[in-house]
């Protein structure tokens, strides 16, 4: 009898472990998603500017690439919670932990192109950040390529 | 006979200007999500050290900080897109558009106080960083309760 009540008192536990668990895995999911979004509601802009198809404006530029810098700074704590294993709906590949390692060389490269970048708006030359932002987008793909899914 | 064919266009080109109306608010509602996001992300460890629930770590208290001031100088521009009338999961009231001078009255407020607490987070000192925090708690709440939907 001792022995089911143990049992049962070990099921309940583990199911609160796991609703926990759960839980702040798919917040973690929402908050890496939020670091993109930041990070995509000022690149879209940022690149239209680049690539002359809207207006360059100086100020506007240097805010972007200032949210870009503070979105990357944020990318390696926001994915520390590892969410493998709970089937959520998310691009990130397990491969974020599996080679951590690597993930994080590649989003401190993320961080140092943001800040190039941000160093060069801040000059407010258009001919200055075009260089930098190439290199920023270089970096986004040298991650996404191996550790998100594709589309 | 022209006459149908105009309405026909003009059906065509309303629908695609609603189409892409609507994903523009679409995005502008994930956007402030994610700016909201962010903030909780930061503001809930931060007053776990406030409240004492959570050993206080002067150096990541700074980061909080920080990242809170950076998402408070987001949200006017996050919520600049009205989106009134798409009839989206928001909890943004129509208030937001309806007393916009509001909105962005007590939305630089709670960019002031978050920049205090930054300020204050930076010197590391726990006592110094507690009114800050309550400030900038009651700056959050003073918008909450006139331009969020209630819980």
């Amino acid at each position: 009898m001792l022995k089911w009540i143990s049992f049962c008192l070990l099921l309940i536990a583990t199911a609160n472990a796991n609703a926990l668990d759960r839980d702040q895995a798919e917040k973690a999911v929402e908050v890496r998603e939020a670091v993109m979004t930041i990070t995509g509601w000022n690149i879209v802009p940022a690149a239209g500017m680049v690539k002359e198809k809207i207006p360059y404006d100086a100020r506007e530029f240097q805010i972007h690439a200032e949210r870009l810098n503070f979105a990357m700074s944020m990318v390696a704590d926001a994915f520390k919670t590892d969410t493998r294993g709970f089937g959520l709906k998310t691009e990130a590949l397990d491969k974020v932990w599996e080679d951590n390692e690597e993930f994080l060389r590649l989003t401190k490269e993320a961080v140092d192109a943001s800040a190039a970048l941000a160093a060069a708006a801040a000059n407010g030359n258009f001919e200055e950040v075009k260089g930098p932002f190439m290199e920023m987008g270089k970096a986004c793909k040298a991650c996404h390529d191996d550790f998100r899914e594709e589309d």
